[in-house]
């Protein structure tokens, strides 16, 4: 199996498409652009769901869901927005086929054609504050803290499984506020969320920034993004948090009675990670061998094989280490396959991402030791049969901390600091990475340097510091660093 | 707020309506016949979702994920489904929008005509089977155990929040045997499955039964269903599992290698359930006071409300309280609000059907007790506060338990055997509910009954004995009763 995967420094590309395809997780579909995402990749992407949605529950907000299909007419009410997303959009037009009277199959009927053209969502904002609109009369109707699991399609010209897709799965958050601060905090509430999320979870980890106006949501007053960095020293933006101010409460006409008795517009904020989370993983910490998965989200946490295959006595034992890794909250299954040797079967686990794999044999038995392997590092050790529920414990958190160790190394070693044109074109090419370096603020410059480099201002981040400084393209007085780098 | 409800003896069709809006449960939406699901009502989904996705993942089945979209030549493929879908099908044609060169806003850009029509999924067998073709080669390739939690548009001209809605959400599972009795003992598996979580979780009894031809679903041998009863005498479909025998992996050509090493069709079932559901729930157990949710499912089981508002002290107690309730696993809520007076939050609460609510004096601290309130016999009683938590725990019990028998009682009481036309036709009219009848087997009379009296079969029960009877209707010999109700 592993040999079939292209390995990265021949093409990367090819290496990421290899990956999805022999770990499992997603297959084309004959629609264009759509994915088929596969029962691994589907059981991943679970995980992840079901930890965000605790992260979003325990930040006080709560889950609901909106319709598919936007009006035409709802797109154009924010002026910003319709711009964003006309021009990729899937629009329904009619609501019936029938059978072609000249014998051609089913065919579109004519007569059932919409007044009015629906859009399949890309996005919620339009259709939910619309809804708000009957929700909200007073400030005692505030804050509004909600979240939407959902679908949506933007017809994207090239795609790429999990990064790029025609539909994607993806939670939207849509919050309503009495004041501009409040709908701040909740901004960077969530940027904060998902910051822990990649880090703590996936261990992946992520630079907290504020968008250029350029780079900004269509329809928001400011974008809050992570960033984070691929082994192609490529960056992907991981999830975004908006401002939104007004602007959509003013399209919508969603008012509010304050405290002080007058109608105000009300303050929003949307925010959402996708299925996109699923491509950052993967080119994060996967390797020449197939998938890595970090513990914490790997449906299977660690996988049991008998060798040289299942029998009376070792599936005893197998049965009984399965039962002490459960009673730890651990996932974990035991191949009771016959029919494949464990060459095939380890080659197979290490594809498709199994953090810890344990291979009983009878001789390890006799010996009162098992044999255990880490799928980060490929280490292998042999461990007391009596303590192995523990150890696989720590094995677990320790592979954790090492992946997001190995991610956060290699990130940091890509940020370079560069002070002059010829060293940030040189740095792009040779290097790679973030690009630390000073920009005159204009969104001249900023297309002028994507237009000579591909190189993108991924973001201003929240902690620079202020630092006197000239654009490093031309040269003009700047007060901090911006983060640039060619991205997904 | 109570008294906003419509009673049911008045007019049963908008009663219904006044829960779904009172509860918080839905709102309609500016889209034709979709609704928006409210935070409660999502809550309330998010509990069944949950626990069938438990027993679907104990029965040895995955989650994947396949494309909203279906190319329109894929409907035609198999020729009982197209014809039952073609009718209500949302059709994509394009793919952008564009500025108006006459200024009339955003417009469908002509240019961006799709080459194939694709339809929004009504259900995914075609797309599913299409792609089930690369995936199973041979006998260990099967079976496959799959399922799709999604959203689903069938364009239906009348509507009814949760009963039936141009965009649902459910679960659809598709799978592939190696023979067709292992795919006739896994459509009667989820059937039980969906047995189990009807009366078990929902507090609602169902009959498993079978459906005639005519009732049959779009490519199925054989149509299995739970069918449960509503108040007003009129049945509901719950759910149905489906034998699809060979037709459509001859369809979409998915054959495999069998143990004899010979090409065979793949035999199939799919089987779904959905927010209809709820619908169900409302209608099984709720009152001229709001709705009544079994326990099990309740969002929120256990209501705190201080009397007569919030105090330093009162807060104390029903920290404490809420902290025993939620060591034992019970979901529960204080209302810290101050704004609202007690009966206006009682009527609240019962409106949104929360099971239990403890109401808590000063006086009843003095005394060492708190007055607990059932939701579904609207019974009050005072219990000693050192022994809350185990009281409300049986409580909770005792509630799912009562709404199953109550409604069990009613169900039981409302199936009739009935032998002659003129009580069918009486039975119908002045009682409602199932008639136990025998019926000649006949498409023809079926549809006849169903023209003179609106009554369809609802099943034939799988346990229905064998015995010799006249059909009700023509006289003609029978085998065994069905089952004829009026029918949501």
């Amino acid at each position: 199996m592993a040999k079939e995967i292209t390995p990265r420094s021949e093409d990367y590309s090819q290496w990421y498409l290899d990956i999805v395809q022999k770990a499992r997780l997603a297959d084309n579909s004959p629609v264009r652009g759509c994915m088929v995402i596969k029962p691994h990749g589907f059981g991943l992407w679970e995980k992840m769901r079901d930890q965000l949605d605790f992260m979003f529950k325990e930040t006080g907000h709560v889950n609901a869901y909106f319709p598919l299909f936007i009006p035409k007419s709802f797109l154009s009410k924010e002026a910003a927005h319709v711009e964003g997303f006309a021009k990729e959009c899937a629009v329904v037009t009619h609501y019936r086929l029938k059978n072609d009277p000249n014998g051609g199959g089913v065919v579109v009927d004519p007569e059932a054609k919409l007044e009015e053209e629906l859009i399949v969502r890309p996005t919620s904002e339009t259709i939910i504050w619309d809804t708000y609109r009957n929700w909200i009369q007073s400030y005692r109707d505030l804050p509004l803290l909600i979240n939407q699991w959902a679908n949506v399609v933007r017809w994207e010209m090239r795609t790429r499984p999990f990064l790029r897709t025609a539909e994607f799965l993806w939670q939207e958050g849509h919050t309503a506020h009495a004041s501009a601060a409040e709908a701040v905090d909740e901004t960077l509430l969530i940027l904060d969320v998902y910051a822990r999320f990649a880090e703590e979870w996936m261990a992946m980890p992520v630079i907290k920034g504020i968008k250029t106006p350029n780079e900004r949501f269509a329809g928001a007053d400011e974008t809050y993004c992570i960033e984070a960095l691929m082994q192609d020293g490529k960056a992907l933006q991981a999830g975004t948090s908006h401002f939104l101010g007004q602007n959509f409460a003013k399209a919508f006409d969603v008012q509010f009675l304050n405290k002080e008795n007058q109608q105000e517009y009300v303050w929003a904020t949307s925010w959402g990670v996708s299925t996109r989370l699923i491509g950052g993983l993967i080119m994060t910490h996967s390797d020449d061998d197939g998938l890595v998965l970090p513990p914490r989200l790997a449906p299977i946490q660690v996988v049991i094989v008998p060798i040289p295959k299942p029998s009376d006595e070792l599936t005893l034992v197998a049965n009984k280490i399965a039962a002490d890794l459960k009673a730890k909250g651990i996932r974990v299954k035991i191949d009771n396959d016959d029919q494949n040797r464990p060459g095939f079967k380890f080659a197979e686990y290490e594809m498709i991402g199994i953090p810890v794999r344990l291979g009983l044999g009878q001789r390890d038995i006799a010996a009162g030791q098992i044999e255990v392997a880490r799928r980060d590092t490929k280490e292998k050790a042999s461990v007391a049969l009596d303590t192995i529920a523990d150890h696989v414990e720590n094995l677990l958190e320790e592979i954790q901390q090492n992946l997001f160790n190995r991610a956060k190394a290699y990130r940091d070693e890509h940020i370079t600091r560069v002070d002059t044109w010829d060293e940030f074109v040189q740095i792009l090419e040779e290097k790679g990475g973030f690009i630390s370096a000073h920009w005159d603020g204009t969104t001249e410059t900023e297309e002028e340097v994507k237009t000579l480099t591909k190189a993108t201002i991924r973001c201003i981040p929240v902690d620079a510091p202020e630092e006197d400084g000239k654009c490093v393209r031309t040269g003009k007085p700047s007060k901090r660093r911006v983060l640039f780098a060619k991205a997904y």
